[in-house]
């Protein structure tokens, strides 16, 4: 399909038929999601695709039972993490150097900058430690201000697998199915059903499947562009 | 071009030509931005894209004068905002009442569910009310459990505007250009430059430019699928 036409159909979904997604479109979607860019190439999303109906049926009451996860043919839940970043990065260098030594910045960036930013301790003494280097130095050159806290790394991390989602669902209309983002859930119970820990956020819930009549909520409105497009 | 071309040609370019790039290419991409799913369709992001010569080396030094930022033949800064849900979402009221009668479930939904939610002052009392009842309630059946804080209202929104920027780089891929996103910049200065208030975040800023030769970094490297991918 033709990228403009795949961007101007797709629309969020919030009903679909019984018709069975195969595997493989899903699979090529996910696929399509790891391509995306993404925080220093950390790579710290995850993708939970649900195939035990016993636990679909969890995951539609975790969310809330709302109308697209009760009818999607597959599920999939989006988590971001904090502590992957480590072991993605060793991995990654490791791919990087059999193809060319790693320069001295980069080995730098890698094993230097990025574990001082992303560094947590229970106590806090990291975050403190960068907050105030951060405004220090801050007051006589440009610098990056966060992430500070566990929750700045999370909105990091986050928002990397939050682009991931948009090639995740992109790639889903490409191939003439249909997708709806659920963030209408409760992630507690989420969580437990995945057994994640407290590194692990739930991004968004997917739910996808061929669109039933009256699935789609009319026309896509948007307010006026020259409210949210601003030229400086 | 083809959409899966368009997911595999989208490399981060950290070093543009200096071939301008005509505006309708930024704004057929903004406009495909626009067109991205978003949290109860609030829409709460905001682009600033920088015309001013001026602002431009400003935007680059706030981006510590990164190849791509230095290089840009635009810059566009996505920010997102916490004090547009309102106004966003009264006129989206208007344009749906246009077409038919608001149902009582939406009405209840966007005049009493989403203000419960998205409600901050100073002082917290939202914030601590919403924790005490997600949490009581949460007990006996699923519930949402955020955003309680104005720090998870900005997850919620810069999540949302993750969305549109991903629509946003594919978007100048499929017209033969080049994007990068960076977060390496400093969002004070970047604030200051754009004249926000503590309601807004800046998300990231995008450099979009024609890719120099040598401006993307090598192959495409990504961690095994099934480090990411699981399946339940």
């Amino acid at each position: 399909m033709n990228f403009f036409d795949v961007i101007n159909n797709r629309r969020s979904v919030r009903r679909f038929t019984d018709t069975t997604v195969p595997d493989e479109v899903v699979q090529k979607a996910l696929d399509a999601a790891t391509k995306a860019p993404n925080s220093s190439n950390l790579q710290p999303w995850e993708f939970y695709w649900c195939k035990s109906p016993e636990k679909k049926v969890q995951l539609a009451e975790a969310c809330l039972f709302q109308g697209t996860a009760r009818t999607a043919n597959h599920l999939i839940v989006a988590v971001s993490r904090i502590d992957t970043w480590e072991r993605n990065r060793d991995l990654i260098m490791q791919k990087m150097q059999a193809t060319e030594p790693l320069s001295k910045d980069l080995h730098n960036y890698y094993y230097k900058i990025i574990p001082s930013l992303y560094r947590q301790d229970p106590f806090g003494i990291f975050a403190l430690g960068r907050f105030l280097i951060f405004n220090i130095m801050g007051l006589f050159k440009p610098i990056v201000r966060r992430p500070i806290s566990k929750k700045d790394l999370f909105e990091v991390v986050t928002k990397t697998t939050a682009l991931a989602c948009q090639n995740f669902m992109l790639a889903i209309t490409a191939q003439g199915y249909g997708s709806c983002p659920m963030e209408g859930f409760d992630e507690k119970r989420i969580k437990k059903i995945l057994k994640l820990n407290s590194n692990a956020q739930v991004v968004m819930v997917i739910g996808v499947g061929a669109p039933a009549p009256g699935g789609i909520f009319g026309p896509q409105f948007r307010v006026d562009p020259n409210l949210v497009i601003h030229q400086l």
